[in-house]
């Protein structure tokens, strides 16, 4: 057996966001048709380390390849000076079952999908003329969530809402070395702005319904990729019009879609496949529109094979 | 992030049949105390290729390490010249979630701890005085069961039993390069041998109930490590007196366990760990003693752990 084993460095230079969007944006719209094999995720919860690890799989019909995501979160890590966050993807060839590659990513592949998946889906619902943008939380998705967007269109003003003033004038700081104008700003105004990004690990609702403007006009939550996380309140759903989730049983399983679901707000009927509206565009925009994604698995096997087979 | 990558050559310098057994006793008996994290496993099936993937996971409480193993199976692989199976075995850091080791094994930690589990509950079920043996297959996984059974307890003959003569000759002629006297069996002459082993990939049993003579007094099943397997019939297990699973829930969805309990044979409550087995000794052999072995995640956790912390 030939083990590649490729570095963030080499990683890197071939993950361009064009690859990385291309691949998620296929993924999702297969997800969506059914052309997709993706079994329940494998997680361990390590308490005294106050540690997760997941395992992901997946594989998209007529792949030559495909994926086994392993993607560590021990929430101690900062005390030893190391990252929360790290894991690696394994690729493995299709035909014969043979691990083809290691991708050695730290967990940046999660990272820039998670991105690209957010982005992708936040345009896509959102209004052509809505340039202004707010995001909950501060850590490093929150921040890419915004530069990704970016990509796909002008945004004039962005909002920042944390808890620690600390992080979020970090965080403007680092947005405006990207080019973009961004200020802190308190829930209120962060729930008065058309388009809301929230991308923390939040157990409980950022803000209560009724904090919610009728200037806005779409949500996406990012943060929810585990039971018992909660970012967006159940009520919101009640004023939407659109609800597009990544996967429908993840997002039912453990995503604020399924938090609505269980408060008795919206039907588990209720939402429409992210993929059909990157495919087909907005069922409907007459009310509110809201992303739920949990992050999936296929998402993982797109971008590490499209990395792969652009590897030298 | 610093990776070892570890080949199958500096592997086999380390993994001892010894430091297989200890570690794989140490699981069984850690699991059956409760005392293991141990996942849904993650299957994914490719059909065009006749190919499978499991993904298992496990971590041993107090434990430096965990492992996340990957296992593939593609049956058309002979055909271009590959091994049927392969794989790698992932060793993370359980205080910081951090990639430690990619074991490049090719498959073989998992053949070994296979090897090992089944020697081990074969001779803890199996009377001291026993010395005859029959196996039914002629594959890799037979070979060891034989092998490393050998190595615990004396054997006078060994007893072959498969499909194509050509396989029984050779396994035969291989178990006799080991040492052992092996002779080419019928499933009736193998279902009259006090001892007797199955390691098929069969989906129906391999003889009736009622081809299995009085003579039998043990049975180890290790084939059925997917749903839709079988190799037992489920009225055997209606003489059993002690029935031990390596995984209660596992052997209940997919062992032949779980397919005499839904043949309505014996009870869900019928079996007792097999770690109990090997740390107590067996509950009762005044009948027949069946062992049902699936595989378990924290038995790949444990081999993996040992192998890891042995390497220079």
């Amino acid at each position: 057996m030939t083990l590649k084993v490729v570095g963030l460095a080499e990683i890197e230079a071939v993950a361009t966001r064009k690859l990385v969007f291309d691949a998620v944006r296929t993924a999702l719209v297969a997800h969506a048709e059914g052309r997709t094999t993706m079994p329940q995720p494998i997680a361990l919860w390590f308490a005294d380390a106050e540690g997760d690890c997941h395992v992901k799989a997946g594989h998209l019909a007529g792949s030559s390849h495909f994926a086994v995501k392993v993607a560590s979160g021990f929430y101690r890590n900062a005390e030893r000076g190391l990252p929360t966050n790290s894991g690696l993807v394994l690729v493995l060839d299709a035909t014969t079952g043979v691990p083809a590659a290691v991708l050695a990513d730290e967990g940046w592949l999660t990272a820039w999908r998670t991105a690209a998946a957010g982005a992708l889906v936040t345009h896509a619902l959102t209004p052509a003329d809505v340039d202004e943008v707010a995001v909950f939380g501060t850590g490093l998705q929150a921040r890419l969530q915004v530069e990704w967007l970016a990509e796909l269109r002008p945004l004039s003003r962005v909002r920042v809402c944390g808890r620690r003033s600390e992080a979020v004038r970090q965080l403007c700081a680092d947005l405006a070395t990207a080019g973009l104008k961004a200020e802190p700003a308190t829930a209120a105004e962060a729930a008065a702005t058309p388009c809301v990004i929230t991308a923390t690990p939040s157990t409980s609702p950022l803000a209560p319904a009724e904090a919610f403007s009728a200037a806005v006009q779409h949500v996406t939550g990012i943060g929810t990729d585990l039971p018992g996380k909660a970012e967006l309140p159940p009520g919101l759903f009640a004023n939407a019009t659109t609800i597009a989730t990544d996967d429908h049983d993840q997002c039912l399983a453990h995503g604020d879609f399924g938090n609505a679901v269980r408060a008795g707000v919206v039907g588990a009927d209720a939402d429409v496949s992210a993929g059909l509206v990157l495919r087909d565009g907005v069922p409907d925009r007459s009310g509110l529109t809201i992303a739920d994604l949990t992050g999936v698995g296929v998402a993982d096997a797109a971008v590490a094979t499209a990395v792969f087979t652009h590897l030298g």
